[in-house]
């Protein structure tokens, strides 16, 4: 709980009269004013957010935390929960679409089980165990995990984030998950917390049927009916509702904040993430980046709610990060033009008729 | 004339039975199906343009053509048509917009000289000079260029393509322009060919106050009524209504096509390029990817004439293919997906229940 109330407090809001200053810089590169529309924008939130006048986002980490959720033997998804330990052993040897995003934009991978249902059979560096319990349990017949327990994932969340923090910089964060069962353990938080229907932030995650689909509606409602979790009350809701992976990212979302890193939001688990982070301190806002818009519906109440605009439109609904890091490497792009144009003057070129 | 007719007979329709075979093999990598969205649909097209079941876009090359408009005597630019060259001096040092983008994807530059009012005082191997003449004549007193020009402009751009293909293999093209004035030739095109009002595929360049912008619309439905072109027949299109660097992508479009190279579209101009390649030969449109949305009304207009749906939408309106090369990497990646994923079979991964 110290870890946790410690990085809340170093988190403050951005200073966003920057916006101005990076705006006068962009205007003098050699293109039209405001011609490179979201680019510019994103430059200017990457300057905002790290106090740098020349960002430049060479240390770019994905976090794909992993976790299994007990609310799967419900029958609400299209895979068995094995696949959550199955997908982890395929990170590691780098075969997910995950590690192939990340080495083609020149992003670093780090996995950990924050709470996989059994024992990895594996050691790796790349692979770093903060198990807080073997999987959630059902929350349609009680709270997902005890309030400690919410508060330990969260805090492991931190501390991954910063032991990779300290063996070298990082200068962007993306936040991505595995956990069979993640969904409907989103789609709870996001109805509690947005106050949206559960119909509306329901979705097929990995592609389920109608049958299934139905009845994940129902085990949803039933499992906000039976905890009432306070919307107010960030611990609470992620103890009831959520899943170890989705409190750790919390903390990854934290620890980036309180280090003046932007933070590059997923699709729907990680906007989950953000609601719970952004409950706990709403500062936290002023570091988030939508990477893209999932097609789980869900993610755009969740994104109307935050009021962030998402980078990238895909149709994708994968997880693991793969929208989040495409989106860091049109924020590195927005960077480098800022860095990089010439302008008006260097290059010689007229600004208007009377140059 | 005879380089154009061998092109065009050079292109043929695309494979499309090819897309189920490339929707089996991504169904069968580890990931939900269907859950990577466009990433997919980009893969099938490109192996489906390519014919090859693996392809890789190792070289990506963005050609930038500069050409200068007689138009722009008339007043419908911010921006003094100086610019024009000026801008190429600047791409030759690697200072402006599309340099950058190019650099951070791995992307080469190749720039050419289509038709600039004034001659170049620089050589470099980086710089093409296919100069057709220097700047179209003031279409609103008759054609921009002869017919044999709009031609030449088509053939020179295909030279270029040959050139450097030759040079080295060329995995994807994007189109890129620079050219004052330009918006003004492509609305006018735009408007014949897909039979919109002047008014709906009329925007402001590089950005232009009311009172121009008026003057833009007026000069633009003159340039039509004093011209009439013949709206079936491209090359009466492009020479009344035309510049050379959009006559010059034109060229790139159909040499890429013969290929059988995918062609990554960027904004407005180069949509004016690509529907007069579309009239000249139809199963051009096969091998056409849009990039992104400009914030130029009549792109939308001309990528739903073409059926074309673009990778992304930053609101941006800079050309010189700076949409293009975000676009590239994007598609880079989805090949990568398609060819580095790890198989449920090879990553031991549970494909469904039964599994």
């Amino acid at each position: 709980m110290k870890k946790l109330q410690e990085i809340l407090k170093k988190i403050r809001p951005v200073d966003k009269k920057s916006f101005e200053r990076t705006q006068m810089r962009l205007d003098n590169l050699t293109k039209p004013v405001g011609s490179l529309g979201r680019l510019e924008e994103l430059s200017k939130i990457v300057v905002a957010i790290t106090g740098k006048k020349g960002p430049e986002l060479r240390n770019k980490v994905v976090f794909v935390f992993a976790g299994d959720h007990g609310v799967t033997e419900e029958g609400v998804s299209a895979y068995p929960k094995e696949v959550t330990a199955q997908m982890v052993y395929n990170f590691i040897r780098g075969g997910a679409a995950i590690n192939v995003l990340s080495r083609h934009i020149g992003a670093e991978v780090v996995v950990a089980d924050l709470g996989i249902a059994e024992e990895l059979k594996i050691k790796n560096e790349k692979l770093k165990i903060k198990k807080i319990n073997y999987g959630t349990k059902n929350f349609t017949r009680g709270p997902a995990m005890t309030e400690e327990e919410a508060i330990k994932s969260i805090e492991a969340g931190i501390e991954i984030f910063e032991e990779e923090f300290s063996r070298r910089r990082i200068d962007i964060v993306a936040t991505g998950d595995m956990g069979i069962g993640n969904t409907t353990s989103s789609s709870a938080i996001t109805s509690v917390v947005t106050d949206a229907s559960v119909e509306s932030v329901t979705g097929r995650g990995t592609g389920i049927d109608n049958n299934k689909f139905q009845r994940k509606i129902e085990i949803i409602k039933k499992a906000i009916s039976v905890n009432s979790p306070d919307s107010k009350n960030a611990i609470d809701v992620l103890s009831k509702l959520g899943g170890f992976e989705i409190g750790g990212l919390v903390g990854v979302i934290l620890a980036g904040a309180s280090k003046k890193v932007p933070v590059v939001i997923d699709g729907f688990i990680s906007g989950a993430s953000a609601l719970i982070a952004v409950l706990l301190n709403p500062s936290v806002k002023d570091y988030l980046i939508a990477s893209h818009v999932s097609e789980e519906p869900g993610h755009k109440i969740q994104l109307e709610y935050l009021g962030l605009k998402p980078v990238l439109n895909l149709n994708m609904r994968l997880g693991e990060g793969t929208g989040a890091v495409l989106a860091m490497n049109i924020i590195e792009a927005s960077c480098r033009i800022l860095n990089e144009m010439a302008t008006f003057s260097s290059a010689k070129v007229s600004k208007s008729f009377s140059d």
